[in-house]
């Protein structure tokens, strides 16, 4: 800013062009999407692409311009048709299909120091996990993920206690109940992040429940994104750990 | 009924008695209330007078036909006045003000051999466990209680493991998230009654987040009664350690 | 732990094997699932397979983990599909597709004492009803089952007055109103559980209406589980059967 | 309207006047209220006064205006103090302080041929069902009063069968779970109103409970009001009860 | 009974025989499925088969019990391939597929003398609308329907004034926001039975919103039945026109 | 009205003639719907089609209907298979798969002078803002579009405040969060109409989410229509702009 | 802007200077507030004043900031001890104790030409009816009010069609089932806001009922405001009757 | 523990000192609360104390456990009442009225290097937040405020842009619709966290309006604590700014 008035006062720039200037758009206009070309200067990461909701072509359109800009892109809720028409044109692009992500990887990122630690309390949550562990990798981070260590067996997650304390981030991704957040909450002195995952029946009411579980958290240290929100645990998850 | 119809045949009644009594009523009509006489016969314990909505001159009318055929008398959700007006009539009444019941104990009750153990997550869940507690043990339990071990610090539940095992039944009390029944269902191969409780506040709706997390628990073995039904707790955990 | 401590001082364990022994895992690592092995000790029954959410890799996978060291198996929420893969390789696995239960069972169960009497308000309960059957079945206890006697025609409920009396606990599917479980709550003394279905359309928000009528059941002795939770009753039931 | 365009072509009425009467307004306008003068024509019966959210101020005048057409009064959730100003201006007003109802009976009203018969569940919901009890009287109708005949002791309601077929309507007032509803329905072959109170507490969600039992109710011949609507219940038997 | 007990007094029946015969179902048992073969007697028209959530057998298995003692049969929520395997084995069995119902009509049922008036805001709701009209005229009332008036044009609904007076029950099928009850109650002095449908989108939550709008009608002379229940409402309208 | 009472007094029309012309309905009935051929004049706009649940032969009716009244028709939430059957008959018939809208436009519409400008938070929700754009246009309004200006790159709608100033109309349709109602609200003085949109997953709850938002909106001016009611939105954008 | 570049070349101003008043806030900060004096540009009208939830003290400050910069000041939710304590400093301000607003109008507000018309269902909505009132008034708009013209009299509300078309925006107060909204929104051909308000007991859930009545709407032209929010009423239709 | 083992087979402890020792509580047992002395350890801070639902009697006890272990201590939810008691025993006790907590901090705590900041939509929302500036001030954190800086004036936090992009975390405080959490997790790369507050009137529900726009919130970076939950949003910034 400071720049472009000197410029203009220097003679360099006319008025109408520094007017212009501070208007032009830092984004890309598709006429159906803008695309955000400082995020990775404002956010330190690139525009992700939720892919739900969007056609095939659309996809391809933000990908297309998202690719003049950065190097590293991810898609989230992508379905497996999806996939493979970025896969003709991206042949590099990878296809997480539990996580349902497609990640294109093309610079190296730096390794952060920390480790995110990624648990589920149960088999089916794995999905909704995934979908973080990609998040978080992609953003250069290292994670660690252990599987299937709900409260119903208590000793489960006891046993990995030293692991819980020495993870920079802890995210816990669980459904049905959710109460695995707390028992996590109060092993680790480290930030909790609760992702509430639409696994269950009946009165889980397609994630409620372990919804307000996590929200009602008695233990300190715990904050909780939206229902099988992955990307969101593990974008925030890296935030912190930098 | 073979008796009376045998009586009949003799010729001992007429054929109206035998109707009549046939129809008469196995509780004494108060006009506003049907005092269920032969209730300890068929479910082993006088009718409780749940006194919410209830004006103290209906207590008293209550009070007083029970306590013609009963000798042990409870009242649950009674305020203070109540009290006052029943401890007149009454002298041997006894008041929990935590409870918030009444109670009128002059019969000796019969300990049943095992432990009913009712543990709470926090020291604001007491008020319903004691309700659950006076419950239980006019009908004739031994209790055992622990309280504020809830899960945040997860220890405090771990180190009272043996308990949990050893008791006949245990019920657990507990507000904001809940989470408390299902490490506990996890530690024991006891039925356990898991009782929400309204204490918390934003998204614990009054109580509806513990009794999701309670409802939908992962670990096997867990039931659940009304949001601060200390009352249901107690007479079903009586009912299980007969 | 004694004998672990006395070994070590003895000698006959190092200062690192008893460290290693304390951490070992009561449980198999599969990686996506952890499999507690030490839960029919605990519990006294195995760890049931939840199907649904899982791939039938996994269940597979569990499957055979828990074959190891279990003679019997449950599987709820199973598909036919599931069930065909299961088949092959379990040649001895029983299928209910009512219940959707796939059962292994190879070692006898000793019949418990009581009866577990299993009772639905209609024809449509059935499947919810047939799981919680399966259950209490391979948990070892003698069940018998009532179907359709809901309380539009009480008579029907009436009827079976004396089988409500002498089973030894009650399970009471009902969807729509869920009005059975307070009846039978009032016939009998004995515990009742109730499981509410999402039988039913508009206003019964797939089984919340009878959810509600249960929790707020003015019978005494009646506790709730989760919607269609057929495997809790009949496991809790189970509990209170020994 | 016949008339009046038969008068305007006689030259009786101009065209203004016809085209003004035509206008005018079947209701007394108090600027904050349209009193509906010709409702007991339309509905066969006055306009009822609820009184929720209103001024003292404006029931009197309301009152006033009515009192003008009208022989017969009632007004709804009224408390004292508003039945204090009224007994000074009508000395002949009537307060049931259990219904919250005023009513000024002037005019001997026919009795109806059948009787109303109200059953309440429990002693707490008395209040709405005296609402209901004063609505239908001074309707003229005959009614019959049944109270605390819950379904817990169901041996109380089935003692009652007669009367429930040989009544011409029944209103059955119930809170917590509601089951009575049902019950009732499948008893009688009489139209069945059924009336949710707010009594009760925890998930009975200040009335939802019953309210949503009643409308899933499986017994045919059942149909619901609003919760703790009492009047609307007496209003509608009086209906049918013609 | 009376003629049961003189009997035994007269030798003509055994203890045992009464105590048996006390005993004796009033309905035929199909194991997944008791029909009750009294219900005419009790209720006026025998027990309707509600289809949602049985199979095809136990469909026809309750038709065949029904069909021995009732002349007319009314199946509802009947989709069409459970309409294709009635009509193999009764060929006089209809279809309405809007309705989704199935009757039987073999015996002549008297025409009552009022007429039922079925009145729905949207052609949407027609289906529902549709459902309560079967149900209407299999039980024998004459009924008349005027379909799409909704409240946006309330002249439509206005121009049918004079019906909506001569009806004997008005039953009002309305979607979306469901005023058109409020409307009808208003113009109206016969009783009026409100049906929310499940019609409309967004913020109707499947019918919430017009059972809302119904409940809390502000015109007198309006009971509500369950979302989508045509068949209640027919029902009911059927018990009142007597 | 007038026209009509002078006519009768001249003479030119009988008494009947008047009074059964007064009862003429102003629309067409066609049994299943009632074509309400005055909307024209009373509300300035046909009667739109609302193709959710009619069958294709009712639309196919209304339209035929319709078209012998108006030039310009609006059929809204319409499927292709519907838009097929159409085309055949109106060849002129236009479909936009995106809004799910079919037009049919023979008269040309006097643009009006304002602009109606619509924005969308993202990608996602131009369905339901198509809907809107259709349903301004078909009423002859210049409509402008800006898509994807969600909040997480408020730069985007800063760039076009100029825009929310200069429009006469702004309709804001957003799903998730909906926070771009409040923004748009206060950059500018318009009239804001605000669309929640479905879009969104977990916590949303299919609108609700930002439904809520909306209406807590803390700009002012900004009102609220239904979940994915662009046409609503549209057509109240159109009233004002005149 | 333009003129802030030009003065800064000519060297009128310094580059810091330029900067510095970039940055200037155009609202004055008192701390706990941030007082918007640039709105009445902006917006065409000053910052309201919201009081619930503000102490005395904060409402006086904010109050004297506008006073700073407007004449007229509008202040809602005000109790009688805020209005107290506002009197006394500014003995010119008014308060409405039914809308419970203060408003202080010092310069005179021009007549727009259109009548916004503001009609209640019945006499409990006037306080929401008057809120608005109020703001339309201090914003300058001719208000007429026609009060409890609720759906149960339809006659009432059909009495003053005329006016409904010949203002220029309606606005509709209505609690319990909202259906007014419905009514008018078919009545008129001029826009029309639905204020929901919290008017009624039991199923109407403060306010949800009339509210989704509201967004239901099957008439055209009707938009929706927050439940009880007349201020927001009157605010969108003071900038549509410009 | 390698420690206890070592001393034990030393001989310097017997075999049932080491099993009591294992067994001895981390934590003080009042009997009605379990004070943790070991949290500082595990998780770096004292256990707060939530007054809520709390007697000052206990509240008491508690603080006294405490204190014998802690310098610094923080009550939450405390009302003035309770805090008089506390003054009299700690007279350094400090109460912060709008915060509703009370402070004891003896020990200098180290000044943690980042800023938290802490933003309000509105004055109203101040409450809630001050509650968090509490909890990290006497975490050791610096805190800046900025409050009232709700997204209808969006320049308000436009003009603060810096502070939040150099902050090392964010708390967003907002009530009504909470869309301010969207805007500053749009303008920073830094950590927000959201906490909604119940202020707002109708639809906001207490608060269930901005939980869910933060839940769903289309900025990346943004999770969410419970409503009102000053204290977890304070805990938790302070984890991050470690």
């Amino acid at each position: 800013m400071k720049k472009l008035l000197q410029d203009y006062k220097a003679g360099k720039r006319s008025l109408n062009e520094v007017l212009e200037a501070m208007q032009k758009l830092p984004y890309h206009d598709l006429g159906f999407a803008k695309i955000d070309t400082h995020r990775t200067m404002r956010k330190g990461f690139p525009e992700t692409i939720f892919c739900q909701g969007k056609t095939t072509q659309q996809i391809l359109a933000i990908m297309s311009s998202l690719s003049q800009h950065h190097q590293n892109i991810l898609a989230t809720k992508a379905n497996q048709t999806m996939y493979n028409a970025v896969k003709k044109i991206y042949p590099d692009a990878r296809y997480n299909p539990q996580a349902k992500t497609i990640t294109i990887k093309r610079e190296p990122v730096k390794n952060k120091k920390g480790t995110i630690l990624i648990v589920t309390a149960g088999t089916s949550d794995i999905p909704v996990a995934e979908e973080a562990v990609e998040t978080a990798e992609i953003m250069g981070n290292k994670v660690e993920k252990i599987y299937d260590v709900g409260v119903a067996g208590v000793h489960r997650i006891l046993d990995v206690q030293e692991k819980l304390r020495k993870a920079s981030v802890v995210i816990v991704v669980a459904g049905m109940e959710g109460a695995l957040a707390s028992i996590v909450g109060g092993l680790t002195d480290k930030p909790v992040i609760a992702v509430p995952t639409s696994i269950g029946y009946g009165a889980s009411f397609k994630g409620v429940a372990p919804l307000l579980t996590m929200l009602n958290c008695c233990a300190e240290g715990v904050v909780v994104v939206n229902i099988d929100n992955g990307f969101g645990a593990g974008y925030f998850a890296s935030l912190i750990n930098r």
